[in-house]
This record gives C-alpha cells, sequence and structure tokens, in this order.
C-alpha cells in the first residue's frame, strides 16, 4: 500500500514512465499538489492541459512503490536528504525554469546563499591555462560570497569547485548519476568536501549509472541553479555548450573565456562570444553583467532609496560610502581611494548596490542613492 | 616664383601652418581645385565654410617655394613618386575620409587591386602565438587577393608585410616618418621589397623624423586604405586601439583576434571585442564580414543577378556554381563536394559573390542567384 505523504510520492514522480521535467510543470500547474496526479484516475489526468497520453498512462498505472520505499530506506542509510518540488529548501530559481525535477537528491545542504549563484564549466581535458583561469574565476566568485556550482567532471569542473572550496566558499555539484556516489571516481575526496562544505546534487534515483545521455539533461540544472554560465574551455561538439544553451533558454547570463585561436578547445568559447555571450576576463566581468539581476531580484521590487547606513555597518563599508556620497567614482577609483582590497571592495559595492544604497551606472561608475 | 601646375601646390598644401586633413577637405569642397587656395586672397578664403582663422592666414602667407621646389627635386632624385588628391592613383577609400591628406609621398606603385585592401596592426613586442596568427591571416588575406596594409612597425606589423609578400600578394606600409628611409632600421630588408612588390606610402615631408606624436595621424591613414581593421596583439595603450577608433570613426569594420586572458597583449583586443569588434579566428571571419561591403562597392549597385556564366569562366568557377544551383550549400560543404583547396573555394565564391552569381544567407550558406 502506497504511503500517500511524505517523500514517497516525489520519488515516485521521478520513475513514472514518460514524464520529464516538462510534463511534471503541467502537473504542477493542474493540481495545487502534483503529487496527486499519482492518485487521480485517467479521466481526470486527461484534464491536464497538454499532458501526453503515455504519461497519463504511465501515472494511471504507476506501480513502483516497493522499488521506490527500498530507495526512501537506502537515501536514509546514506546520509541522502530528499528535497522535492514543494520544499522551501527546493532552489527558487530551479524551480523557475520550463522543466523542473519532481525532486533532488542531495547530499550537503542548501542554503540561502546559493541563490546567489554562477556556474563554471569546460573542458574534461583542460590546458594548464584553462585550470588556471577557471580557478582564478571560482576563487574570485567564492570570495565575493557567490556560491560555483558545476558538473564535478574532470578538467575544468573539478578545478572550480576545489578552487571555491579553497576559498572558503560554497560549491554546488549537479550529478548526472546517483547522489550517493562519486563520479569520476577520483573525484571521491572532492565529493567529500563538497558534501560538508556545500552540496552534492542529483534528480536521478540512488543506483543510476553515469551513462553519457543523462548529461544533457544535467546540464539544465546547472544553468538552472545559476545567475550566470562560465564556459572556461570547451571544443565544439563539448557538452559546456549545451550547458550554454540551456543557459540562453532559462534566461540566464552566458560568458565565455577567450583563449588562443587555433587551440581547439578555445573554439567553442569563440563561438559562443561571436553569438553575443561576454567576453570574460576576470571576476568583475562577470559581477557587473550580473548585479542588475541580483537586485531586481530582491523582492521583485527595488529596496526605496537610503541614505543613511544601518548602524551596524563595518568601518570598510562606511568608508565607501562616503567617498560615493561625495562623487559618483568607478570600481578602480574606489580601490584607489578607499586603500582597501579589490576584492573587499566589490564584495561591499555588490552588497550595497543589493541593498539600495547605490547604483550603477554604464562602465561600473558607481554612486550613492539620493534619499527619497 | 612658384610654379602653378604641377605637384608643387600640392607640397606646398601639406606645409601650410596649421592645415590639417579635415581644413584640406574644406578646401576641396569649396575650390574645384584645391590648390588655388594657397593663390586666393584672404577676403576669398574667408568665404570657404568653416576654415580657422590661423589657417587663413597660413595660406594667405605661404611663402616657403624654395623648400618645396628642394623636396620635388629631392624625390625626384630617390624615385619617389607624388601623388595628389586629385590624381586617379590616389586611393578612393582613403579619398572618403574626412580629413585626407592633399598628396601622398609614394615609394612603389598604388594599383587597383588595393581598392581590396585589409589592414593587420598590432604590438611592437608581440608573441610567437601573435606573430603566427598574423602570419596565417596575411597569407590568407593574400591568397585571396586581398592587399594587407600595416605600419611597418616592429612585431605584428612586419610580420604582417612579410607574410603578404611571402604568397605572392600586394602590401602597402603607411609610415609615421619621410617615405625615403626605412623606420625601425632594421626593416631595410622589407622595406626595399615592399616598394618593389607593393608600396610604401606617407603624408609626410621628405626629411621628416619618426616622432611618436606622428603615429596617430598616420593611424588614420591605415585603416582609410582599407575595408576593415584586424588588431592582433594589443595592450591597453597600443597605438593599434587609435588605428581600431579611426577605422569606426571611417565606417570600416573593426576585427580582433583573442588570446588568453591575463597576458596585457590580449586585454586591448578583448576589450575591443566586448565593444563590438569581431572576434577573429581564420581568414574567413574576416571575409565573411566585408564580403557585403564589397559588393555594395561595385558601382555602388549590386549587378543584377545572372544564371550563366561567362563562357571563359574556369572550370573550378564552373563546379562550384553548378554545386550551388542544385543546393545552398555551407562553404564546409563546397570545399568537401567540390574537392578544391579551401583557398582557392573561398576564392571563386567570393568572386562569384560580389559578381552577382551568388547570394550568401547568415551562417555562410551560399546559394546561386535566380536569373531574373
Amino acid at each position: 500500500m502506497p504511503v500517500r505523504d511524505g517523500y514517497a510520492p516525489w520519488l515516485a514522480l521521478g520513475r513514472v514512465n514518460g514524464l520529464g521535467g516538462v510534463g511534471f510543470k503541467k502537473l504542477t500547474a493542474h493540481f495545487a499538489d502534483p503529487t496527486r496526479a499519482l492518485f487521480a484516475s485517467a479521466s481526470e489526468l486527461e484534464q491536464v492541459e497538454g499532458l501526453h497520453r503515455d504519461v497519463i498512462d504511465g501515472l494511471a498505472n504507476f506501480s513502483a512503490w516497493v522499488a521506490v520505499e527500498d530507495e526512501l530506506r537506502r537515501a536514509r542509510d546514506a546520509g541522502i536528504d530528499i528535497v522535492p518540488f514543494s520544499d522551501p529548501r527546493y532552489p527558487e530559481r530551479l524551480r523557475a525554469i520550463a522543466d523542473p525535477p519532481p525532486c533532488l537528491y542531495l547530499k550537503g545542504a542548501l542554503t540561502a546563499e546559493d541563490q546567489k549563484a554562477v556556474a563554471i564549466v569546460g573542458s574534461r581535458s583542460a590546458s594548464d591555462y584553462g585550470r588556471r583561469v577557471a580557478r582564478d574565476l571560482a576563487r574570485g566568485l567564492a570570495s565575493l560570497g557567490f556560491t560555483v556550482v558545476s558538473g564535478m567532471a574532470r578538467g575544468i569542473d573539478g578545478m572550480a569547485h576545489e578552487s571555491a572550496l579553497q576559498a572558503g566558499g560554497r560549491t554546488i555539484a549537479v550529478l548526472g548519476s546517483g547522489v550517493e556516489r562519486a563520479y569520476p571516481p577520483e573525484h571521491e575526496g572532492l565529493y567529500r568536501r563538497i558534501g560538508e562544505q556545500g552540496a552534492v546534487i542529483s534528480e536521478l534515483p540512488l543506483g543510476t549509472r553515469p551513462m553519457a545521455f543523462n548529461f544533457p539533461a544535467r546540464n539544465r540544472l546547472i544553468s538552472g541553479l545559476s545567475l550566470g554560465v562560465v564556459v572556461v574551455e570547451a571544443t565544439e561538439k563539448s557538452g559546456s555548450l549545451i550547458t550554454a544553451a540551456s543557459a540562453l533558454e532559462q534566461g540566464r547570463e552566458v560568458f565565455a573565456v577567450p583563449g588562443e585561436v587555433g587551440a581547439s578547445r578555445s573554439r567553442g568559447a569563440h563561438r559562443l562570444i561571436r553569438q553575443g555571450a561576454k567576453l570574460v576576463e576576470n571576476v568583475d566581468d562577470i559581477v557587473e553583467e550580473i548585479a542588475p539581476q541580483l537586485v531586481r531580484r530582491t523582492g521583485g521590487v527595488r529596496q526605496p532609496p537610503q541614505r543613511m547606513l544601518p548602524p551596524n555597518a563595518a568601518e570598510e563599508t562606511r568608508k565607501i560610502f562616503a567617498l560615493l556620497q561625495e562623487n559618483s567614482l568607478q570600481v578602480d577609483q574606489v580601490i584607489e581611494r578607499s586603500g582597501l582590497p579589490p576584492a573587499q571592495v566589490l564584495e561591499i559595492l555588490l552588497d550595497l548596490e543589493l541593498q539600495g544604497f547605490l547604483r550603477q551606472a554604464p562602465g561600473k561608475v558607481y554612486s550613492a542613492e539620493k534619499s527619497g
């Protein structure tokens, strides 16, 4: 007898024949609680707009409850969490995509900070140059409080996770296989540390082996979790280009790091740039582009302009704000005049902007908001 | 007594105090023969729209005819030609800019083919990578019949000229000093070969030493002669960025070659790309962008579509045209199906397009024009 509450129905939705993220989204639009679809009659299901016949059959005939219960037990034993679509921990940005998974398997924890996430993806056979750039970008983003998302593959992905961890930041690995095991195996140690300091997630049932055909679908979760995707090295057939395409579909920013002409690993990134991806040299180039998006997301409405910093604001924050109340300044000028480390200046500027104290004009010129 | 005909008045215009290319352009708009300005009264000159007082004085008081005559003699002795603005050899594209020089000093020859010119410029302290890219682009352009324009400086410029010559193509060096002498001195041999197989030109009187302040003005001639400017390696303070800016002002295409992030030599090129310059990996990327401009220039009006090739068309041309009458094809497909060398295919496609036999759609898809 199936349980009607708890996680089981969510896991079950992930096992219904023919039901993918798009079909699931249709269920969420029709049922207040999409797991009700599992207990609905075929004629009830026929009312769901655009639901395919095979999905209706799959739902109506679903019977794999034993496997679901078994999986729940295995998850419990392995310390793996389940995050259903209805769970407040389910990442808000991922919930908004056209084909979200019914639930996520989670090793580690998802936090509110992870709303501020940027993906770094690239070639498995990365060059020293690519690794170095991935390292610098991941460190820089982590030190500004961004969560670094990637696919835990060899090469660029692994370097991105590793560098975020080393900078003391958060990182999320999205696997194209069951979340209970590290893939690739040589990333066992990395996998464990990500689980402790960030999150390893997957939409695939426990025990799913790493099959190449699962990777493109996985890539939509990498972009779906992120404000933007940075492609560091990619051949013209790289999976990173799929992640970039997903990002575009989902309305996320696409960034690409150039490299030497003639290197096949740069060709994918160069193609993206020609198609309109932003050319990235450093973290500034990324933050500049996504800061407005972060501002827009602050409750949907921008904070009213304020003139007074809160009484508990740090001395460095006061210093920078005071400078900008005198003059509009470019980032470089703020760094120079404040005498503070560039990374700290960038973080403070971003925070002040998000809180509505600063306004950013083109050319990275910041000025203090006037009180209303 | 000054000569009233021949080259002397043109050389004199180049020596009038305060008269630059912009002022000269005003004279061309007012006088059918701009050298008449030298013999006009101050009150006549006051009729010229927008002519500055100091230029009027400079023209009215011009007296350096001895120096001009002396220069003419030196030019004759050194085998240097003078190409006045009114001369049919004066490059048509250069004549169209806002501030053309009254005359060019020329070592070598300017030909009708030079209308199809592309500039390649970049850092004097180029890397091996930059030199390699400059070489490949110059060779490729030369083998497609483009004249390669540059500034004969060390590094990228020298490599561009050298490679165009080696590919049997034409090349034009624009100097920021008197045209009678090679600058830099180690390019003596290159200078001589360019004079034999192309042209060395300058707007500066003979004997002008290479002074840094003349180089920005020289750069407007490099872009002015060209359909587009390719920047290969450039720091953020590079003169190549001035050439790129001139190109934009003159409505010419700007191309930039990316490189590794973090290398200061790539920073200028990356900035250009972010500002909208086209990222270039190979000659195709350049030709694709300027082909429509070449077409527009063919008498101002596109040739009416034709279905029949002329009876004297080469066998390879017939083969490619036949392929495209069957199907629209991408360049790669044309190369594959024709079995011809890529450079030859590109040249034939370009020629057929210019002659109105082919139409190019986005994505480099070519198709035969239907007969009207």
